[in-house]
């Protein structure tokens, strides 16, 4: 049982060393423990035994160089927002804060990137970049930092027009765990030199390396935008709409679906007042003609799937004002059930499948709603074919929380049964390690613990994540 | 000097369970060791020891078992339009012929996937896709396997659109060093389900493993096409014109650069009768009033930059005619030098340094002219910043080829310094491995040799290409 938190103490000589080197910069103190032993998922708090605020890479490679040492465990953290106990201490250690690490080193509008420190939040990129005509598209519902984003290989509404991190990070500087400095990628917008590192440490979830300063890629704003809600007579018609919408090859830079639960849920804690049924909200980039001609196509297509008339976001503000509320989804749901946490899955399946991964997932969802009641609405990023239930459990009814794990599991082996992934964008971190034999096979798990093995020999980096525990 | 090659003789026991296994599907004759053992770079030829004609993922895995158990390298050959001498034997050992593994597994239209053998070639799967509104855009100028492109993580003309085989694969079999099948990636659109396998694979040039079977993205076709050729006055006006079609965001499908004496070659082989100055090639694809928006846009910024006014290729075989002739500059670079080799060098660059570039490059080009001449004309695939300087060099003058390497690494260091890459697309087989420590640094290729070490402990897979040689 390796999710249990092994409390020790850490070894008196490493913390010597740290405090030496950091001062009040390396704390011990049980209020900063907890906090950097939390995430946003529904995994119970796990604390390291030390945080570490470190300042610079080279920081970061000091404090690497000693835990390695020490063969002590070390964890990144950003902004603390992972959905699957990714920061959890599971086997304890030290903690290295890196929201201090938050300069924009240099945005290059001519080439279209930006190279920036690990603990820049996408927010901040983009209120940088104001003024540029360029902007930074990857937009979890959080307002994360950019090294993890880039760690979890993260995506969100603007992936099925922009791609996710994968696509948009050229390269990286990388702290392995005995301390050397990586240099991964470069700034050419395509390269055939060598062993994908960048690819490689994209989406390890901080296994492999710590990533402390990261180019990505940046989009030209567009010259029109129009954002659209529409709404269905049903879910599986919403789907439809959205899957006709792909295969036509509309370039639609955001597709959303919640479901008539989780706009009442957005009603309630948005101040929105949308139908509450089931919903599409759309976003349209381009020109001004080739945004009038994508939207005329994709309110054609609604209509034959029963969609009602295209609600437009005109204004600035009010287009602001949506997209916001579907980040707030999360925040929105917790609202439906006081005092529950939520376990959110994330799968992701191809567009052919989608309608019926849906539809089997509505009927499982309402077989586990006795004896008592597991609000779950459901959300999606549907032109990925990726979408989310979001379990409202309560933390202290183990009956729920064995229903919503079943639940969970059922629907990512249904996934993977569908040529699909148990992630889409979440990550695997605690919660999902037993998915990834069933999804990628034993030799691919082989693969990837050789890697580990190669380039972390006494697994300090952030024990106990992805790779399950061997049998 | 591992780039000679070690004759030996294969191990007696290897040969007889290769014999008993393949009978006539494992030869040893001089003529099919010579054929594959040359590829269309300027290094000479190294043949191996034997080759095998596989059939099947599982004869390909069980041929890995028998070489890595007798330690003999083993080297896949797809077509071998290698350009960096991928495919030469310099260690000796055997070849596996892939080139029958060419079964079109399934196309999935509503899905926009496809699923192929390694050997099937790109422009066998366009055929097979006729009919299906769909078509695989990556273009290399030979018509390769895609197991191949997978290999050196080709790219080509529609790169700029459509991206390279990087993202363009989805997920892939792969057998490893020790005969056991991967699978990796699968058909979502889009996961976070742990470390990224496939995009390792893809570039690992077999070094890493032997792809076997792929599943790569398609795109729908698009509703209309044009083709424009344009002339300017100077080849830095055409790059110009380029990096501010790029800048303003235009989604051009296809930008080509050729220089004067590439448009010569070309008329002579292609008996085309375009004017021999600086020319860009371009296609744009989209809906018939997008692709209005970007000719409009694209010729008005040509016009600021002096280009002439636009050559259209408006019927669909002039377009083709158009294509293959630019497909075919290699070819038609042999041309301009009867008995030369060509020796194509590959640098890419952030698009704000690519005039500067290609400037320091023209003035580096006239200066390798004596005392015999080097006829070097540049194509390119300019919206990505990559472009090729073709060095025609007589394969029996010395001189010829040190001043010719002697360029191709000034070129090489020249990118490096901007910030680019030394490959753009060939990949760095042989000839481009000095380039790999200035490119990427000392950290970076001890990781690549760890992971190396880790799935290749005996290093028979393609050994002495890709990673320099230990000092």
């Amino acid at each position: 049982m390796d999710t249990q938190h092994h409390s020790r103490n850490l070894p008196q000589g490493l913390v010597d060393e740290l405090t030496v080197r950091f001062g009040s910069r390396f704390s011990v103190a049980e209020a900063v423990r907890l906090h950097h032993g939390k995430d946003e998922s529904s995994h119970p708090p796990m604390p390291p035994d030390a945080v570490v605020f470190a300042e610079s890479t080279e920081e970061v490679a000091a404090t690497l160089m000693c835990c390695n040492a020490y063969r002590t465990p070390v964890i990144a953290y950003g902004t603390g927002t992972s959905l699957e106990g990714h920061i959890l201490a599971v086997q304890g250690g030290v903690c290295i804060d890196l929201s201090a690490l938050n300069n924009v080193v240099a945005v290059r509008a001519e080439d279209m990137d930006a190279t920036v420190q690990c603990g820049v939040t996408r927010k901040k990129l983009n209120e940088w970049l104001n003024g540029t005509g360029l902007f930074f598209p990857i937009d979890p519902g959080a307002d994360a930092s950019l090294g993890g984003m880039a760690a979890t290989r993260a995506s969100g509404t603007n992936a099925v027009r922009y791609g996710t991190m994968r696509e948009n990070v050229l390269g990286m500087t990388v702290v392995l765990a005995d301390g050397r400095i990586l240099k991964t990628g470069g700034r050419a917008r395509k390269s055939s030199a060598g062993y994908d590192l960048t690819r490689l440490m994209v989406g390890s979830e901080g296994t492999l390396g710590l990533i402390t300063e990261l180019t990505v890629r940046l989009h030209p704003l567009p010259e029109a935008i129009a954002s659209a809600v529409c709404t269905f007579p049903s879910i599986v018609a919403a789907v439809n709409t959205v899957i006709q919408t792909i295969q036509v090859g509309v370039p639609v830079a955001r597709m959303e679906l919640l479901d008539a639960l989780a706009i009442s849920a957005l009603n309630r804690y948005s101040k929105t007042s949308l139908r509450e049924e089931p919903t599409l909200f759309f976003e349209f980039h381009g020109s001004p003609a080739s945004v009038q001609e994508q939207t005329t196509l994709v309110a054609d297509i609604a209509k034959t799937h029963g969609g009602k008339d295209f609600d437009w976001a005109t204004r600035p503000e009010d287009r602001s004002r949506l997209w916001q509320a579907r980040h707030d989804a999360l925040w929105a749901a917790l609202g439906l059930k006081p005092g529950a946490r939520a376990l959110s899955t994330d799968v992701c399946v191809p567009i052919s499948r989608l309608a019926e991964c849906i539809a089997e997932t509505i009927a499982d969802i309402a077989a586990i709603n006795l004896p008592s009641p597991i609000p779950s609405p459901i959300v999606g990023h549907v032109g990925d074919g990726n979408f989310h239930v979001v379990l409202l459990i309560d933390p202290n009814n183990p009956d729920e929380i064995t229903r919503a794990h079943d639940f969970a599991t059922r629907l990512a082996h249904r996934a993977i049964s569908m040529d699909g992934t148990s992630t889409g964008e979440h990550g695997i971190g605690l919660g999902k390690r037993d998915y990834l034999i069933p999804e990628h096979g034993v030799v691919a798990i082989d693969v990837m613990r050789a890697i580990k093995q190669a380039l972390d020999p006494n697994n300090i980096l952030n024990p106990g994540k992805i790779l399950p525990s061997p049998k």
